[in-house]
């Protein structure tokens, strides 16, 4: 693996393994952002009845389950970043610059309210 | 930027933001699984009405507003990784083999089915 | 059952199913918006690799797994409204009338534009 | 209105509400079931941040966001559940009884862990 970008090893991998078993045909961005939902609901779904404070204490084997969750979203993420043409870890170190700007420390400090609520 | 990884350089960008945010207190696992879930729908809505072909013939201007939903997603799901104390890129190289054990190229060639139908 | 509302009924029995299985505790609207999503991304599952042809064309078999899919996605939406106190059936019948206004009928004939697009 | 059934009289007035469109080029299952999940994520956006405590104790102007929300969600049910020829009312008590069976009062009272993990 190259150190100069793990995105990118990953992304390569990915086409590879898009390509041997002929599922670029499936593969549309369209297609690609459900995947990627249905994933992410998997992850959630582990955490729906849980309080939080129990989501900070899960037992080693769920934390595995959850890991494998989190995994899935990072491959089917750089996959449709690479069926889009964006490179994400510049977009990702631009977008938070923009996220600085929108929620100024001073202004959020222990806040969560939305940007537009302020 | 260190060399060497990407994700970690992310993370460390995160923790900071959120840690001068006061933020923390709101970044649970469950909490952010959901504002993840959130990003992907916002991500997913701009393919809602298109078809196959529409999706992978976007405008810049639409191009550049998912490009942003992207980065939004790596960057929440980076923070929930660290969160759960879970190191992407191995894990996501682990379950790419889990992956492929699941779907060997020859039986699933071309075919979308999932690997509990074959 | 009564005639008048169909969904007062479905209201009452999940009143009832929660109440002896003592899970109400769980039933908080956070918790069950997360439900509700992980059931509509269960439905969803079904349709990812689909082209829009074939979720017109879906199997007996399919068309049943996808029907409880849809059940469940109404049980938990009543739910999430009992506890909110949320009537259902005005509140839909008055949103449609807001959408009749953000969606004139000659503007966007045959578009699937947002509202705020045009 | 019929008083024997709501969940028809939505039906029907939004088979109209997209004839008079020219929308149901749009409105395929496959579609119809991201424009539904979009709407779930626009819900479950307000209880992101918030305590259980807290997403129990709303604003009225809260309140009234989310019962728009809430009756979007309801509209697109109702309206992909009519494309797939799915009778909303007779599968979710039908899938009541499955539910009952799968979580018997007994063995689940006060649990919230999932019927497999038993």
């Amino acid at each position: 693996m190259s150190n100069s970008s793990e995105l990118h090893f990953l992304r390569d991998k990915l086409r590879l393994f898009a390509k041997v078993r002929n599922w670029d045909q499936f593969h549309t961005p369209k297609n690609l952002s459900m995947a990627l939902m249905v994933e992410v609901a998997e992850l959630m779904e582990h955490f729906q009845w849980l309080t939080a404070l129990e989501s900070e204490n899960l037992t080693v084997e769920k934390k595995q389950e959850i890991a494998d969750e989190l995994a899935d979203i990072l491959l089917y993420l750089v996959r449709i970043s690479d069926k889009l043409n964006v490179e994400l870890l510049p977009t990702a170190l631009s977008k938070m610059e923009k996220n600085a700007l929108k929620y100024p420390e001073q202004q959020v400090f222990g806040s969560a309210k939305k940007y537009n609520e302020y």
